[in-house]
C-alpha cells in the first residue's frame, strides 16, 4: 500500500469510539483554546479587511464567522476563522514540528458544522483526525520542511482541513485519496510572511483549500494517487529529507494531540519563562511597585538576541522585550492580552520597572525554557525564583483551569463575562451536544 | 531596491502605449488560442464537476464562465476558466520554462472584465504584464523549480494572475508589493497530479488565488515585502538555484510573449513531428487508405519510450501513440480534437494503418522535434517526408491562419461555425473594443 492510501484507509475506517478518553479530553482542551483565540482575534484588522473584501464573493451566507455576527458561505467562513484564530499568535503548538494544528482543521470544521446538524462527538472525532494527519505529516517531514521556509501551519494545515471535512462528508477510500491529493497540490505558505497579515492568512487559506478539496473529491474530481509520497508529491518536493514511516506507524494508538501545547502568554515564546517566574513572585510576595529596588534576570543567550529592547512604546514591541515580560509579571501579576497593549507598555509603573530597575544577563548555562529571577526589595530582602520549565511546555502543561483563565482573558472583551463562562461550559461539553450549532451560535456577540 | 519592489514598480509604471506592436499582436494570438481552448474544454468532466460543486459557494453571479451559459462570481469564474482552458493540454507554452502562461493570467482577467467595463487595450496590456511576470520568474527559477516537481503553470501562474488583476485595479506600489507577496504565499501545484483532473485545477486555482491576493492587497491586507527573494520567500524555498537578475533585466524591451508557442495538436508533443509530416503527405499526394501498402517512421528514441502503444481503444491513449499519429495524419489529413476521440481511434481505416501497416524505428540521429516518414504506395511508389522542426516550435511558429483553424476546430463544436468565426474576429480586434464584454458574451453558446 502507498502512504497516501494507507493514511486515507485509516481516516475512512476510524470510528469515534476508537479515540481514547485522554485524547478526547485533549481535543476539548484544544477546542477551548481555539475558540478563545478565534473570538479574541475576531476584531483584528486582518479579519476586518478580509471580511469586507470577501463578503461580495460569498455564496449563501449560512455559516457563522466565529466571534462575529456576520455570516458567510462555509468556504469563506473557514478562511475568516483561520485568520482570527491565528492572528494573535496565541493558538496551540506541537513542539515536535512547530505546527499550530487546531487552527486549520477547526476553522474548516466550525464553518461546516455551523451550516448542518453535526453531533459534537463527530466533530471531536473529525478534529482528532484532522490534527492527527498534520502531526504525522509534520513529524515525517520535520525539520527539513520547516527549515526550507514553509510555514507548516499553512503548508501542512491544508491536509488537516481536508481530512477533517472529508471525514464528516463520509468520503469512501478512493475519494479520500483524492481529497488528500487535492490538499497536497494546494499546499502553500511561506515563512517570509512572518510579521505581516500574510502569516494569519495561512491557516485560513489552508482551511478553505482543504475544505474545497474535500468537496471536489467527493464529487469525483480526481487527483494523483500518491499526493504525499509520489516522486513529484508533497514530501519529495517540499522537504530535502523525510521519514514517511512516521505517517503510517501506530495508527489508532499514537495521537499527536497528546503532545500538544498551549501558549500561556500572547508573546514571543522565549520570554515566557520570565513572565512565569515574575507572576509567581507577584503571587507569592504580594509586592507593590514601591517595594522593588532592583530586578536581575539570568536568561539563555538567545533571549537577549531576540528580545533585548526596553525603550519601547508599542504593545507589539512588548511581545518581544524580556524587560517588559519581567515588568508585567511583577507589576500586574499577569501576562494576558491587556499586558501587551500600547497603554500597558506606557504605564508609568510598568515603564519604571522595565526601563530603570531591571537588568538582564545572558548565561549559557540557562536553557531556553528556563530563567533565574532575583528581586531585591527596598527592605533589603532578596526574592529568588528559578523556573526550570516555563508553564505551557509539555513538561509543565497548562491546567484546564489555566486554559479557562486564558479563554476568559480573550473572550470576555467580546462577549462579556457571563457569556464567556457559558461558552467555556459548552466547549467542555461539546462531545455531548446533539448539534454543534449550540456552541457556535454562542460565539456571536450581542448584535 | 529589492527584486519584488523593482518588479512591482515596473508593473505600476507600465503604460499600454509602451508595449511594442509585435508584442501586442502576439498577445492577441495568445488570446485567440486561449479562448479557443477555454471554449473547447468547457464541456469536459473536470469543468462540469467543479461548476456543480462550487456554484453554491459563489457570490453574486456576475461573471461569465467562458464557453458556457452559467455565471459565477468572478473569483469562482477564474477557477473555472483556468480548468477549461488547460484541461485539453492544448494551451500555449513558453519553451524556456515550460509554463503555460496565458491560462492563469487570462482566466482571472476574463472573469474580472466580464463584470466591469474594461477597454480591450487595457485588457491586452494587463495580459502582457501578467504573462511577463510569469516569464521572468519562470526563467529566473528554471530548471530547478520545475525539476523539483512544481507544475509552474500553477506555482508561477499565480503571480501572473495577481499582477494582471492588480494592474487593472490600479494598485499603487506598496499594494502591488503585497499582491505579489500574497501570490508568493499561495504558490502551489505539484507535477504529481499529471494524468488527473488536478493538473487542470492548477491554472484555475492559481488564477483565483492571484485574483484574491490582488483584492486583499488593494484593501490593505499586508504581506511580507520580499515575497520573491526573501530568505524564506518563493525563490529560495522552491528552487535550489535561481538567477534573480533575470526578473529585473530589460524591463520594457524584452517580452516573454515573443518566445511563446502554440500546440498545433492536442496530444503528447513528441508525436507532433509525425502528425506534421503525415498531414503534409496527405495534402501533397491526396492518397486514400487503399493506396497505402506500408509506412515506416524513423523517430527519436524517446518517442518510442513514451508513445509506442498501437493496440489501443481510447481517444486518450491515441494522444500518446506515435502509430495513431501517423494514421490520423495519413487517413484524415488532420490532428485536431476529432482525431483523438474514441470513435476515431476505433475507426477501421485508422486502425488498419495504425496497427497493421505502420512500423517505427528509433534512430538516435533523429532529434525530438524531427521525423522521417516513408510511405510505400500500392503502386510501388515511395513518398518520403522529412520534418526537421515540427510545426508549433519557435523555429516554425503556427501562422495566424493556422491558429484560426485550431480555434475553429475547438470552438465550432460548442458555438457553431458562424459564431466561431465571429469570435475569431473579436479576438483579433480585442484591443479596439471599448468594453471586453462584447467578446466575452460571444463565448456563450445558444441557451
Amino acid at each position: 500500500m502507498s502512504v497516501t492510501r494507507e493514511l486515507a484507509a485509516y481516516l475512512v475506517g476510524s470510528r469515534p469510539d476508537q479515540i481514547p478518553a485522554d485524547v478526547r479530553h485533549e481535543a476539548k482542551r484544544a477546542i477551548l483554546n481555539y475558540v478563545g483565540c478565534a473570538v479574541g482575534g475576531s476584531r483584528e484588522d486582518a479579519v476586518q479587511i478580509a471580511l469586507k473584501v470577501l463578503t461580495p464573493y460569498s455564496g449563501e451566507r449560512t455559516a457563522r464567522v466565529l466571534g462575529r455576527n456576520e455570516r458567510l458561505d462555509p468556504l469563506q467562513a473557514s478562511l475568516l476563522n483561520g485568520i482570527s484564530s491565528h492572528v494573535l499568535d496565541y493558538d496551540d503548538t506541537t513542539p515536535s514540528n512547530y505546527i499550530h494544528p487546531t487552527s486549520p482543521a477547526a476553522s474548516a470544521l466550525f464553518a461546516y458544522t455551523s451550516t448542518a446538524p453535526v453531533a459534537g462527538a463527530d466533530f471531536v472525532h473529525a478534529l482528532v483526525l484532522g490534527f492527527e494527519v498534520q502531526s504525522r505529516i509534520g513529524d515525517a517531514t520535520y525539520p527539513a520542511h520547516y527549515e526550507a521556509g514553509w510555514h507548516s501551519t499553512g503548508s501542512i494545515g491544508v491536509f488537516g482541513a481536508a481530512a477533517a471535512i472529508a471525514k464528516l462528508l463520509e468520503l469512501p477510500l478512493q475519494n479520500m485519496i483524492w481529497a488528500i491529493g487535492l490538499a497536497a497540490t494546494q499546499s502553500a505558505g511561506l515563512r517570509e510572511m512572518f510579521g505581516s497579515m500574510g502569516k494569519a492568512f495561512h491557516p485560513g487559506r489552508s482551511a478553505q483549500s482543504g475544505y474545497m478539496g474535500a468537496l471536489l473529491a467527493k464529487a469525483g474530481f480526481t487527483s494523483g494517487e500518491y499526493g504525499i509520497e509520489g516522486p513529484r508529491g508533497f514530501a519529495p518536493v517540499t522537504a530535502r529529507s523525510f521519514d514517511l514511516a512516521r505517517i503510517t506507524t501506530d495508527f489508532g494508538s499514537d495521537f499527536g494531540l497528546r503532545r500538544n501545547t498551549y501558549k500561556p502568554f500572547p508573546c514571543g515564546i522565549v520570554i515566557h519563562p520570565t513572565i512565569d517566574a515574575c507572576v509567581q513572585i507577584h503571587r507569592d510576595t504580594k509586592l507593590a511597585v514601591r517595594d522593588i529596588r532592583a530586578v536581575r534576570l539570568k536568561v539563555a543567550p538567545l533571549v537577549l538576541d531576540l528580545c533585548s529592547k526596553r525603550d519601547i512604546r508599542k504593545g507589539l514591541e512588548g511581545k518581544f522585550s524580556v524587560f517588559h515580560a519581567a515588568a508585567i509579571g511583577l507589576v500586574r501579576g499577569k501576562g494576558g492580552i491587556a499586558e501587551f497593549t500600547d497603554a500597558t507598555v506606557n504605564d508609568p509603573d510598568v515603564k519604571r520597572v522595565r526601563e530603570t530597575l531591571t537588568v538582564a544577563e545572558a548565561d549559557p548555562s540557562i536553557a531556553e525554557d528556563e530563567v533565574m529571577v532575583e528581586v531585591t526589595l527596598t527592605s533589603g530582602e532578596q526574592v529568588v525564583k528559578h523556573v526550570e520549565h516555563a508553564i505551557g511546555n509539555l513538561a509543565r502543561p497548562m491546567t484546564d483551569v489555566e486554559l479557562e483563565d486564558k479563554f476568559r482573558d480573550q473572550a470576555a472583551a467580546v462577549l462579556g463575562v457571563r457569556r464567556a463562562a457559558e461558552l467555556i461550559a459548552l466547549c467542555w461539553s461539546i462531545d455531548k451536544l446533539a448539534d454543534c450549532r449550540t456552541l457556535i451560535e454562542a460565539t456571536a456577540p450581542a448584535p
